[in-house]
């Protein structure tokens, strides 16, 4: 079952006095920047970006969402899990799982669901099957298998 | 039908030079940021928060998410609708819909899950009699008809 | 006298709930991201940028300073004027007033120096004598005269 | 001499995607994020500040500076040096030293002057004694002695 895979990448980023807003905790608009820099250092983790060039990552973000638990605050440490959760046609969906450090306390979840895009010529492409077989292997997923599912491939696989 | 109800508060937001990130259009993160502000302007011209005491806003924010159709640009100016879409006991669900407003089209629609909350108590509470009945009439809905809702709602009312 | 001079050209930034701080005021970094969006507007007002190539735009920024008066705070909107103070051979100073629009009053002044720049060759150029010449005519500068230097000029005139 | 005082704290900073800006390199105003959340660790590592009261903290900025020499990128740890290079009556000066982790390359140096101030009574006060000592001591100043100050004292001593 997919969504009992555990999260095999951790990426741990420091909360900035700046992250915190007038409520006095994280804003959370910030929660996403986390999950932006731990899905940037996972793609290079897993040789998908170089880090350098902005051009090439060949992806685009259609949708993104967070559930709050419990608010980060200024002197934490977040450890942000990322995994790939479902891998479809053109599309694939980024789980991350928001804990503070200290305690391994989850405070938030969220979700990102990217599309392969082809800047040139502007549109939507297959996710190149060198990407979708290291996903795969990474994350011991079946690429096409219904059970990576967690919810309706809104692919037109 | 409330997923036909128009948005009768607009508030419009110049896309800053620094909200542009290396992909060279608005970063994902900061479209939450112009929904917090023309969700905290909303909420001020409704008389519902003065915009000065930042302990009285009695509402924390328990999930978010935002569709991407079309990048907004640096020299564009985005107008934000807002609307208050679902009304439950203890929570309501705001919706957005992000513009470009020279040409009037939808880039981006939004959605965030708010919470009253008593922070002294530190625990959830039903939203204030006056909060209520000032959302309901602005938006047109009656409380507690499940024509309210757009989807199930989580609340124990 | 330069420093007598008045600032001929302003842009108005509303103060978003994101730029506050813990403190609950305008974060103090945040005033340099008003004067770079003021100092965006004002190039594209004289034509020396499209606000669309990036890559076009050839001076870097190699100091600035921000002297505080006054702290800016949601609900405000921040009137940002624009000038050239100082025209050199390869650089040039733009000054700031941050004035609160309300009641017209200067709560902070900024300085940014600008070195003309060749991205493809990687180092520092003469400023293009198109630019000087708007510059210039623009703020009422001499180019080269000393009258237009306020402080002592750290070109290689 | 003040001015050949090594810096004696660090604190490291990982370059996040989100701090890049359309030129593909840090934005400027960024680097004072960097040096705000190094002051404040630092202040932390002296025991002057908790970490946690915001209202505790009663030092104003009263002007930042920033000198770029190279321009940090994704994938870069900024390394940011921070001491105490002036102790006025009212006032000090933080100075700091932002280095490439990897290469211990300077890129860009900063300087903020803090002021003292009674949040209740809305006025600059003389910074506490306890303040001053611990300063003193961990800098290896001599509080009033003319060889700290790198330039004159906009105090009134």
């Amino acid at each position: 079952m997919v969504s009992d895979l555990g999260f095999q990448f951790f990426h741990p980023i420091e909360v900035r006095y700046r992250d915190v807003d007038a409520q006095r905790h994280v804003n959370s608009a910030t929660y996403f920047t986390y999950m932006e820099q731990a899905r940037a250092k996972y793609l290079q983790a897993l040789g998908l970006w170089s880090g350098e060039d902005f051009e090439a990552i060949g992806i685009i973000l259609a949708e993104q969402s967070c559930t709050y638990r419990k608010a980060f605050r200024y002197g934490q440490v977040v450890e942000v899990g990322v995994r790939v959760s479902r891998l479809g046609h053109k599309s694939f969906e980024v789980s991350y799982s928001l804990r503070e450090q200290a305690s391994g306390e989850e405070y938030a979840r969220g979700r990102t669901v990217l599309v392969a895009y082809d800047y040139r010529r502007g549109q939507s492409v297959p996710i190149p099957e060198a990407w979708r077989q290291i996903l795969a292997r990474h994350e011991g997923l079946v690429p096409g298998d219904p059970a990576n599912r967690k919810e309706a491939d809104d692919d037109e696989d």
